[in-house]
């Protein structure tokens, strides 16, 4: 029964133990973005009294060869070092530990040195080997600066995703193209959007759209002659998930419009939405692709009680799904050879987890730097998951967290446990979601959302009418807007009261670095419920913004806190206004009316 | 470069995460003990609105097959349930879900009948199908109890060290036997260590000991002739630690002894220190096991400034090292087949840590019911390694944390976070520690300190002169006892003020199975920094518990929270003194003398 120990090699004595970023005991990589330091720590320890050396070996997408960076022991067995990664890519670092016994000599030896014992000869005979010093003297032995690494240890590899700065920071914009008289009207108004400081021009589908099931105004059901239907109602005779609506122009001129929003700065983003008009080219040329009930006819897409009679969905299942993943996936590369480098992805958390794993994985071997925004709005297991097998970022809750105590419970939980894999890009609407909020609070809720978004998170996003206050909904209690463009042709051009504080937001989040990351983030007490305020903090930069939640201006005292270390007294300016204030480490008095926000840079 | 997605098998939908218990991510088992509910939670999710189902798979250490237990869903994704561990030894689990489409068929069929729509030919004929029913009607589907399983995945499985309740719960005494004249004098004291009701009665090495280098009174070096010298020196030529000293008695009353202990509930507990006296067999017969200098002497133990003269350590990295871990291994072995299935390890955190955890699974293949018992004082990780790798309960923190707050504060971590791996055995004191609180709080501190232990922790301890109140340290700031019965003869017997108390404690102990567990506790406040106090719940009783950790009389209000769930008003009684209160959840009016304590029985 007894069995030998191992015999060939030492097994390891060294440890190494929660080794940080990881996620999911390591099963996800860890997002970063370019330029990041990644700070590592992890807990090394081994039985006796030795002194442990540890360091980082990391590598970037391309590299063969591990590169190093020391790890420095704070206290408690725990070491922290960091690397910065250069590239996007999936990078891969661990954590290599040794005993040194050079230096775990030296401690012994100067231990006795200074507990007064004088005989040392044996000590200085063992350390003469250890140091590679002949004749050493305490002297020369406590000077050494030698190290040996023995019974050196790695920790299993841990992954990173990093991606471009896009990945975590960029405003977006959101239009129907068909509003603006189609491509060639999107591109006029491409310098405006630029100007206004947006980063993304987010396009819902731009596909042909299918007749039948088509919906009409308002979504109701059978159109009338004119309703040009959902642009989530994909595909008709003029084709699929790769053609253009023709009422929208033509590849060329959507390639151009492309190649002009680059020359802005600014970048097209396309909806990618697995699911079919029933007139889809796809449900003649492969119809085993669709579920059929017993009598035959196609399920569409439904949620009871709520019914898309204008789709239907592709069957995850079926025996022919290999081709159906790459049709998929054929989409998706298509028009990323057409420039198009970020993905919004409508209800990924109805698809099957491993096609994203998979779609994200061929992508990024054609283009690393392709973004994916997931539009799941769900229970929070699902919104973790699709974050963590590798979309850049996530819809959020954030249109559904108003109050003071809401909005901090939910910023604590992204810029802690959840920072290391889910972005939250902040939209203050959607054509979807006109949160009862902004319904009921009109211009004040507007303004006070907008801040809040754009300063709590580095990645947030407008749907286009916003700028105009549209807060009509379809009914009440409902959050579907009034007269929908989903379902109908509207007329847009890019104005409304809102754009002079937009293009202000997105001026002062480039140009303030605190602004770009989410985990630099403190709320600060105002001794009003009414009054949310945060500090947040760079290197390179101390931001105090307080928002008025309320609609009726609202007094208060923002605390600053010692922990900030900020002087005893300061001045801060609004970057909203350029007003100056003198403010304090304690109490500052703040007055904002209805909706008002204060941006305060600390000088 | 594109790839093809995976034709073979439809990869799995389902995700199981976060299942619990769980010890780093599944490196290690989790610790349970025979009898206990394993409480099982797990985020059980897939993509869409589909119904799924889910159960735990367990077996025993002698079972071939699963048994299965159901999982049902509490909310948002996580599902919980149980089973019972009946048997020591390692036990594994795992969750197994699947998609039940019969379940989603009724669910989707219910909210499209209560949302009014009539016209459900297709539905059902969809649904004749999945439940097996000819001439499927609307009341017959909705009443239809089928369930299937689609699409099935299993989590990985995770594994339980299930050991006896000694494992966890159990009072322990120690005593040199040397102090009672030897294991006849020891036989003679059991009878009244066992009525005052202690499970565990363990003893110093009993091994020879060492001439050279033995150290005399108070730990001087150059013993006196008649100095009897360390226990912890193992070894001379009369033996090492598989022999008995001469002076203690033979093998014959060893086993004896441990007969008589065993027929009076008592277990004998025994040291094992890898350490040998420099005359100890082993130095001879296995020279190549010690480490040598170049100068050719043996190092003797020491962590500068300490020195033990009188004790070498072994070489863990000598050429040989396979037949010093299996002498080593056989030492444990001898033990155990002598009737001994309790180990006290000194000093393991200085071992190397895979030695353990060989040891410990070779033992465990010869007796399962083996417990060992980790001393190790030393930085948090490698406490926390040594009972992850399958010490089943260690020493603690406890003697150095006395105010209220470090109280609270670590007793919350063992509660919790430590909870699944660290079972902490709360020695008041050992031959090593008097505590400086003990040292200047005389017997109300005693007091205080015995009900702490006893009351905070499942397993507790006491070395015997706790009893006595012996207080006196050799010198002012040491933690030392002066005169120490390391180093000389001490003639004992079982008596002391405190012995009543003792009885009373481990009595109530016995009687309240709050006191038996950890993980149930609360900490209350008092309005007084000098009283701690806390209730411990089980499904059998709830107890209240509040000591004086003043010198001083102190009074206050232990306020009994509404979660507790405890009547509005309701009867307590002392189970030290069986006095009763009217109490009330709100304050409750308290006054202690100095070091005083209620242990209070709610009725």
């Amino acid at each position: 029964m007894p069995t030998k120990p191992a015999k060939t090699s030492l097994p390891p004595r060294i440890r190494i133990t929660n080794p940080r970023p990881i996620v999911d005991c390591g099963r996800h990589p860890a997002k970063r973005t370019v330029g990041d330091r990644v700070e590592v720590t992890a807990t090394v320890f081994r039985d006796g009294h030795e002194i442990l050396g540890a360091q980082i070996l990391y590598r970037g997408p391309d590299q063969r060869r591990y590169e190093s960076a020391p790890l420095e022991l704070v206290n408690n067995d725990l070491f922290t070092g960091s690397f910065e990664v250069t590239a996007s890519g999936r990078w891969r670092f661990l954590i290599e530990a040794w005993s040194d016994r050079a230096a775990t000599f030296r401690d012994e030896l100067r231990r006795k040195v200074e507990a007064g014992e004088e005989d040392l000869t044996s000590e200085l005979a063992e350390g003469a080997i250890l140091l590679g010093i002949e004749d050493l003297d305490v002297e020369t032995a406590l000077a050494s600066t030698v190290s040996d690494r023995h019974g050196t240890v790695r920790s299993d590899a841990l992954e990173l995703d990093v991606d471009r700065p896009l990945g975590r920071f960029g405003a977006w914009y959101e239009l129907f193209p068909r509003s603006f008289g189609g491509f060639a009207g999107v591109e006029r108004v491409l310098p405006q959007l630029a100007e206004l400081g947006f980063d993304v021009v987010y396009f819902p589908p731009i596909h042909p759209i299918g007749r039948s099931g088509r919906k009409g105004k308002n979504n109701t059901l059978g159109a009338r002659p004119g309703d040009p239907g959902s642009p989530w109602a994909i595909g008709s005779e003029e084709g699929g998930h790769d053609a253009i609506h023709p009422e929208l122009g033509t590849l060329a001129d959507f390639d151009r419009l492309v190649a002009r929003a680059n020359e802005l700065g600014l970048e097209v983003a396309l909806d990618f939405a697995i699911q079919c008009s029933p007139d889809h080219p796809w449900l003649k040329e492969h119809p085993d692709w669709f579920q059929h009930r017993p009598d035959g006819t196609i399920k569409y897409a439904e949620n009871p009680p709520k019914k898309y009679q204008d789709i239907v969905n592709v069957d995850w299942e079926c025996d022919d799904r290999q081709s159906l993943w790459e049709a998929l996936r054929d989409v998706v590369l298509h028009w990323m050879s057409h420039g198009v480098r970020v993905f919004r992805v409508d209800n990924p958390h109805t698809k099957p987890l491993p096609f994203w794993e998979w779609l994200i994985a061929e992508t990024r071997a054609v283009d690393r730097d392709v973004v994916f925004l997931a539009e799941a709005f769900t229970r929070p297991a699902m919104m973790h998951e699709l974050a963590k097998i590798g979309f850049n970022q996530s819809y959020s809750y954030f249109t559904w967290r108003n109050s003071r105590w809401e909005l901090e419970q939910y910023l604590v939980e992204l810029a802690t446990e959840d920072v290391d894999y889910f972005r939250p890009n902040f939209f203050v609407n959607t054509p979807d979601i006109l949160s009862a909020y902004l319904q009921e609070g009109g211009r004040p809720a507007f303004e006070a959302r907008l801040v809040l978004a754009a300063t709590l998170s580095p990645s947030y996003g407008i749907y286009s009418g916003y700028e105009n206050l549209e807060n009509v909904p379809i009914a009440p209690g409902s959050e579907e807007y009034l007269d929908s463009e989903k379902y109908e042709l509207r007329e847009r051009t890019i104005d409304g009261p809102l754009l002079p504080l937009v293009a202000r937001l997105n001026a002062i989040r480039r140009a303030n670095r605190s602004f770009q990351r989410i985990d630099d983030l403190t709320f600060l007490e105002t001794a009003n419920d009414q009054l949310v305020a945060y500090a947040k903090q760079s290197e390179a930069d101390t931001v105090i913004v307080c928002v008025n939640l309320a609609m009726a201006p609202s007094e208060g005292l923002l605390v600053v806190p010692p922990d900030l270390d900020l002087p005893d007294s300061f001045v801060v300016q609004d970057l909203l206004t350029d007003e100056t204030y003198a403010w304090q480490v304690g109490g500052n008095y703040v007055l904002l009316p209805p909706g008002g926000a204060h941006v305060m840079h600390v000088r």
